[in-house]
């Protein structure tokens, strides 16, 4: 009797394997057809529904089978059960029914109106996951992977306008979208919809920082396939990731916003408190990514030396390249920092420094690997928010609520893109003109980091309406924004069929044609990026990688035993190696730069030694700054006069 | 009030966040300290811990730490709560705990013995997780690349003897092993160390089914890395890696065998059942990965023909081809088969169809990505075995039955090995030489599956003993006989730095050259495989992939119009691509081919024209069959006379 008892629930427990099992083949299942239907559509370059939308769209027909076609089969999980005993929920809980003792694992917090809601079918309970695994496992791989495959000369171009677009415009935008919503929160509770005591001001603040977030996922992708305007494409690209962080941390800093008395009053000392947790989250998590990746290139670093042949083994290369990176994250979040953005940073630092390390079957090991790993996690997230239309059993639909919020996020981009815009071209030379106002406007979409913020925390039932308004925005953004994005830029006459390279060096070289105003293109958004620079191509550069000047050359005299120690017996035979040097050339260099890359292309890819089997962008990437560059040349160059 | 409450229930939550990446970070620095020892060793040469050894001690350091260091932070979870309400464990607990509900997920069942083990630590219990997380995350990617990976040439030309010890030898080894513990658990019975109904004989059996599956990653890395002889390595690999898939089932098998009275008693019927039970799921696991692989091979198939270009996006190709095969392991878990056998089979075939479908730049991506998970997915389980060792709770040391096991794990092995070769060698005209054998005995370890199929099964107190045994045998053989790995080969004179097609032509040439036992080598082993490989040349390559004949050529005359549509436009051009050719063709045609590959080995290289940017053995694996081969000889060598 006993033996038997105990084989019948041994069953039972496969049964909980193989459902887990069945879940991940649902997932798996709207992947490949997911992957189908990319590739269809990459086929007949059809271009109106884009693949996150496709994503999305099967994720909600699976969501819908789920829901109306499988059974409840669960009759027991929607009771509650009464324990005086317990003071706090424990994490694990032992409970002895029928005389045998079963093992139940803390999950979460459910608000009492929820309960009901937890009724029946254990499938659709099983389909909603972890939000925990959206920030642990999916995102990591997507934020990371924007990090590492940043175009860094166009970035840096760019980063004064892309800094003020994340920061300034974030902050905008959740002020904008928290007064709109805050007004249409007082006309609820006025018509009786919503108590008062249930939806404070710092509430619409906390909807209003995570609907900040865009996605950096959909619209970019489109553009990186028709090879769109790079200013365009590099300032979106740049503000949508870091506005990602900056939301994030925004998120978090709101959510931790406790005044000692009344919430809906303002308090001065845990408003400056929230905005110190925000600096300090947000530079705590940057040094905490850029450490990681700074080991990662010290120890990649150390493969060239005699001592050590690292790159004799691509396999160790890569796993501790992408170990240390998920450390990085890891680190952050058990450090109580944001882990998204110290991967953000992290993904950034390797990429300037531990990439140049690495040996070339790495460089591409790692490249792709992330590469899939972010398709991959792309994929998964879309489908999961078409499925949890469904399968989040906990919506509340509030006409008001979502018709308040549409309305505010618009008018938050409104009010993020153009006033700045104003303020920005007031101090840039190369103006962002109005059609790529435009097009940054209409390519505001929400996404992944929204929708994980969203559901998150998703207990109460002002979080609940919430996200399932969230949820509908995000829908709408992808699939009318999205697959409007090709229609849009048809109209607005902005330029595709780009190539990034091309565009850099024709600028330079009507530049130096005409004359005109020399070197202020460069230097205008660049002054502060000069200093960082000088300070990276000297010392930091040659101490990590095995570009730049040998170290005995830049440090003071008194410091050449160090020096020696460190300078790597490579870098004064690869000084060609380094890709940044165009930032702040002046025109002079560039142009000489241009003739003689165009003169010679083939011995400026051999030379680097490492640009074959790379992916076209690389070799661009990296050919312009090394084409014919003397060395004699840099001690002019770095000079901060 | 009610404000304060609910943050600060958000931060335990946050804690909880936390809890996760600190664990996962204990591993990850596990992983990264095991990295740079093996980067270490490599460079030092040194072999008498190998990284899987180094692996586990690490583990082992850090369970250690964890478990004394540590302190308990959690006094509640060793108390049980009683239930009456309850009659069985729903798979979610919704408490009311002083007014607020918590949600609570089913874990596992405990047996009464082991509740004050789950006392104190949390720490302990997160570091010791779910072995569903083994079996259906990083067992796959294990297997899978095993698969993918063999070396088909050797492994189908002593396709009887892996057989032969794969499945025989394994059900001797488990009827040995079983039947010594069932003579040591008698005498443990005896002196009053256990009682009687505790230990029956078919849980002896099921120890000696788990005991059975020998590890198919450490002694064959050394191996790889020394090249030793080519037949001994896949004799060894071969068995190793079906061997697990063969005691798998036999576990399983053994586990749901339940005769109706007396558990102690043989009944025919339940024996009967059990043997009709393993072949059932054998035979089902692999048709499900068998099915997989060819989906995969018809859709890579396509990517050719003129309506789609599937090869233009390798990550899609990638993509797709890891979802199917994951896809294969998850159908087969979801339809009560055998996951692990499922995608070893998938492996093989997708190495024998698909791979030559891919493109260039996704056969890499494949190979790349698969050996990074298999990387991984090895290092994190030796980790963890090592952890176990201290971070599992309810270890029970019984000497008796550990000295018990250790003989009964060498006994069998012997008992597997000499009379199998003996018998082997009666039919084998290269017969395995003693040397061989002794090495074969001498490579028995045990490792990660025997280690996962006993922590699946560990809740009552003769299934923790057997797991605490199997735990140090692990140890033992690993450390012990994987040290010893290399210092063996050189005490038994096996031959190392083979390089394994220069083996083979070698071979062929003294063959052709003495002119002996004509064409015997090849067909007393392969006259299964020569109809076999007759039907997969003739209809099942052509269909799915773009080597061999053609359709038209080999189905009758009738079939044409179907034949036509069937056949892929490059097929008519591409038939020298065939790599397995040379397994069946007699003595003249391999002497032809030899003397023609080794006057042009270029050509033959390129004109695969995949060939270039793989690794060395890709090459040479593709290599010898195409050198001169002529498609003229075909005919003659598949007429099954």
């Amino acid at each position: 009797m006993e033996k038997l008892k105990k084989y019948v629930s041994m069953k039972d427990e496969d049964q909980f394997y193989h459902q887990g099992a069945v879940e991940l083949l649902v997932f798996n299942f709207l992947l490949i057809l997911t992957i189908l239907t990319i590739w269809l559509f990459k086929n007949h370059r059809f271009r109106f529904l884009h693949e996150t939308g496709g994503a999305m769209l099967y994720g909600l027909v699976m969501g819908l089978i789920i829901r109306y076609v499988t059974k409840a089969s669960d009759v027991e999980s929607g009771t509650v059960y009464e324990c005086e005993k317990l003071k706090s929920g424990p994490s694990t809980l032992l409970i002895n029914i029928t005389n045998q003792v079963y093992e139940y694992q803390y999950k979460r917090e459910i608000s009492h109106h929820n309960v009901n809601g937890h009724q029946g079918n254990s499938m659709l309970q099983k389909m909603t996951f972890d939000p925990s695994i959206f920030f642990n496992i999916l995102l990591p791989p997507i934020i990371f992977h924007a990090g590492y495959s940043l175009k860094k000369r166009h970035f840096f171009r760019n980063l004064g306008s892309i800094l003020t677009y994340a920061f300034l415009g974030t902050a905008i935008s959740c002020i904008v979208i928290g007064l709109i919503m805050y007004g249409f929160v007082k006309a609820m509770v006025h018509m009786g919809q919503l108590k008062e005591w249930e939806f404070h001001f710092t509430d619409c603040l906390f909807f209003g920082s995570l609907m900040s977030a865009t996605d950096p996922v959909t619209v970019l992708a489109i553009f990186h396939e028709l090879h769109v305007d790079t200013d365009l494409y590099t300032l979106l690209f740049g503000e949508s990731v870091l506005n990602d962080a900056v939301a994030i941390v925004l998120t978090y800093s709101i959510s931790i916003y406790s005044p000692k008395e009344n919430p809906n009053a303002f308090d001065a000392a845990a408003f400056f408190q929230s905005v110190g947790n925000f600096l300090g989250i947000f530079a705590g998590s940057f040094a905490m990514g850029s450490s990681y990746a700074v080991v990662t290139a010290l120890i990649s670093f150390l493969h060239l030396t005699k001592f050590t042949k690292l790159c004799e083994f691509p396999m160790l290369e890569t796993g501790l390249f992408f170990l240390l990176s998920w450390s990085a994250f890891l680190s952050a979040e058990a450090a109580g920092l944001t882990g998204i953005v110290a991967v953000l940073f992290c993904g950034v630092t390797q990429a300037h420094y531990t990439y140049n390390n690495l040996s070339p079957d790495s460089k591409m090991r790692t490249k792709q690997l992330f590469e899939f790993m972010n398709f991959l996690a792309e994929n998964v997230i879309f489908c999961y928010m078409g499925l949890a239309l469904f399968t989040f059993q906990n919506h509340i639909f509030n006409p008001l609520f979502i018709c308040g919020a549409f309305v505010a996020v618009f008018v938050a981009r409104a009010c993020n893109i153009y006033p700045l815009s104003f303020l920005l071209n007031l101090g840039r030379n190369q103006k962002i003109p109005r059609n790529f106002q435009h097009m940054m406007m209409f390519s505001g979409l929400r996404g992944a980091i929204a929708f994980a913020l969203a559901i998150r925390d998703a207990d109460s039932q002002p979080k609940q309406m919430m996200f399932t308004t969230a949820l509908l925005i995000v829908f709408f953004t992808v699939w009318v924004f999205g697959g409007g994005t090709t229609p849009m830029l048809t109209w607005l006459q902005i330029r595709v069929g780009v190539d990034p390279d091309e565009d850099l060096k024709a600028e330079a070289a009507s530049q130096s044609a005409s004359n005109l105003d020399k070197n202020t293109t460069k230097a205008e958004s660049a002054w502060l990026f000069r200093i960082w620079y000088g300070f990276d191509h000297k010392y930091l550069k040659p101490i990590l990688t095995h570009t730049g000047p040998p170290l005995t050359t830049t440090l003071p005299e008194w410091c050449n035993p160090v020096a020696r120690l460190l300078t790597s017996p490579t870098a004064y035979g690869d000084q060609l190696k380094d890709g940044d040097t165009d930032y702040i050339i002046n025109n002079d260099e560039l142009t000489e730069n241009y003739e003689s890359s165009a003169q010679t292309p083939g011995p400026a890819q051999d030379r680097t030694g490492s640009t074959h089997a790379m992916g076209k962008e690389d070799i661009q990437e990296g050919d312009l700054g090394l084409g014919g560059y003397k060395l004699q040349l840099q001690p002019q160059m770095n000079s901060p006069a």
